[in-house]
């Protein structure tokens, strides 16, 4: 079976005419950027607005994904008359490098080999994300983006912006993260990874140049794990319980007998149609990877712990911050942790933590609150700049 | 490789003269039963203590393990002038059927085809494995426990004997567990045996009878998820924070980068040597199934819910119920519900919650204000009993 992923071929991408040198000391070859836009750049280029999405999500915030035909992941934030206006801003969604939807990435041609990167893909990092993004709104003309926003690894890009260009972002949005991946977050994705590279038809990270080899199995695995933690315990509750699947009670066998289980296979199993099991490794471990006390370019830097506010000293950005109580992944309390460190610089900040029992995946749903939120904060920010 | 468990023989076993009628409505051919006992029974048999062990643990309560070597798993608990003292009580410990250290399960043989049972064993549950435990007291003489206790699936065994069996146990101890098998339990479970079955080396079950098969990477997986989750993330993150293998910094690699990567994967690889794949399977279903207001030989009763008080609205056994703070896999707030249903019926119980940061597995840690509970509790009722 080959996954659909592989045979989306028009995306629209940007090509960086230089080798991106990433944090591992590495580089990478004149890297291909897959992004979108919506709306239209004003004159003088100040009404950019850049999404940065989550682990498995991509460009399409608001138009239909072209695999799966489901609608845009924000678009109920994003577009006409929307919190995000695209009438009044334009927007910028780019597929992050490592990603599965046309950026380089494990699942794209090496030049240098004429074959799939897959586990010749060099260990990428957020940081590294965000010199690619960077390139691009080079590329576009754009110094200085009026905001960046996203939820979850979109959060952490955010905050990494800020961190290595606080110049070019004159706003930040981050939503459901944390400063850094958390012991229990690294272990999940450990066992992903395991499930994924014990797969037999894994075949060694080589699986795209064989034809009929995909890490269906571990994949799906390693997705059903994460889907549980991007849930909260009362979310799984509420919405399946202990309700089986056929009225007649239990099957006394391994079969799908509670509904949980049936949703769980379901949601593992679509995946595989929609992402690159490399991919998946590679994400994995750029977010474990990322800490924003510690992470750098700088090898000295690196060696010894910044303190958070050390971290954000001379920041110009102006920070938005949400998190949702039930979010275990992410707890607020993380979040509260930056908050207070730009207090303590003296930082403009505002933290909004929204009562919610929706868990992580929250923030893709919809909620009226964030959605307000982010529309107050960005109106301001807009009429100051006016 | 041959996990070393398939080579433990010494083990004291009491073979049921009945076959065991189940829950599914099958019946298990005179299934045997191993356990260890520890002190004596006195004349009057009024001094006997069982103990319920949690899903992969067995009846070396105090004992080495023999596969492991490592001391007794509730050794701080029980023994000489301990708070379940074996000078003066008399403690059975019995491997539950379905476990794999010796009682009757997938990986013992079935006498009909004369072959390992695998997954021809039929499907069990809490129910039953407690109906077994009734046939080992008849066989020893005794007709009323002075006290059940066991942590997790051991504290819902003790749950479930106080709701099948009243009459026979006059006190029961449950600690971190709950009254029925959450959404969220169940999701982990069958990610879990996902991971064995997908397993090529599972051999369809079939594994035991093949010289070179084991799913040791399914099982070694589904352990790592399990682990996780016996675990909190504050404990997590005390245990392992950020901290890397190496000191030199990240190594650019999909290895073991950060401490608690192997962390896991010691855990993974080490269980597999001491438990068996299928009784894995057979023990996450029967705990999937469990829900005290549900779950019931009667086949009507078994179709509507009862309420938790009506579950135990003549109860003459008296409980002690002990949850820990920070246990997500079954939050206090499940137990406090068995309180409450306890309390409306006026039935004789107490409970504590334990301030701790250690997760569910604070059970296993000799946390002194649940020794020192559990002590006062039995003290109380030896008390009356005299």
């Amino acid at each position: 079976m080959k996954p659909l992923y592989r045979f989306i071929k028009t995306v629209n991408k940007y090509q960086l005419p230089y080798d991106l040198k990433l944090t591992s000391g590495e580089s990478l070859a004149t890297p291909e950027i897959a992004y979108e836009t919506y709306g239209a750049l004003n004159n003088d280029k100040s009404n950019a607005i850049l999404i940065c999405h989550g682990f498995t999500a991509d460009q399409y915030v608001i138009t239909k994904h072209p695999i799966t035909q489901k609608d845009g992941w924000w678009d109920g934030l994003i577009g006409e008359n929307l919190a995000i206006d695209t009438n009044k801003y334009f927007v910028i969604a780019t597929n992050v490098i490592g990603g599965s939807m046309g950026s380089t990435s494990p699942c794209t041609i090496n030049p240098e080999t004429n074959d799939y990167y897959a586990t010749d893909f060099p260990i990428i990092t957020i940081t590294d994300m965000m010199n690619a993004q960077l390139g691009l709104l080079d590329f576009l003309g754009i110094d200085q983006l009026l905001c960046a926003i996203g939820g979850s690894m979109g959060g952490m890009q955010v905050l990494e912006l800020a961190r290595i260009a606080s110049s070019r972002v004159k706003s930040a949005i981050a939503i459901s993260c944390s400063w850094r991946f958390s012991a229990q977050n690294i272990a999940f994705h450990e066992i992903g990874r395991q499930a994924v590279m014990s797969d037999a038809d894994w075949c060694h990270g080589r699986y795209l140049s064989h034809d009929n080899c995909s890490p269906v199995q571990g994949l799906s695995l390693a997705r059903m794990i994460a889907h549980v933690t991007y849930m909260s315990e009362q979310s799984l509750q509420q919405k399946f319980g202990r309700n089986l699947q056929e009225k007649g009670g239990f099957s006394y066998h391994f079969d799908t007998d509670f509904q949980v289980e049936s949703y769980l296979r379901h949601q593992g199993s679509t995946f595989v149609e929609r992402f690159d099991a490399n991919c998946y490794l590679y994400l994995t471990r750029a977010l474990d990877y990322f800490d924003l006390t510690k992470n750098s370019l700088d090898a000295e830097d690196a060696q010894h712990n910044k303190s958070l506010a050390d971290v954000y000293k001379d920041t110009q950005t102006k920070f938005c911050l949400i998190s949702f109580t039930s979010d275990w992944l992410f707890p607020p309390a993380e979040m509260r942790d930056i908050v207070r460190a730009l207090n303590v610089i003296g930082a403009e900040v505002s933290y909004l933590e929204i009562e919610s029992d929706k868990g992580h995946d929250a923030f893709l749903l919809n909620e009226p609150e964030m959605i307000e939120a982010v529309k107050g904060f960005l109106d301001g920010i807009a009429t100051e700049t006016q």
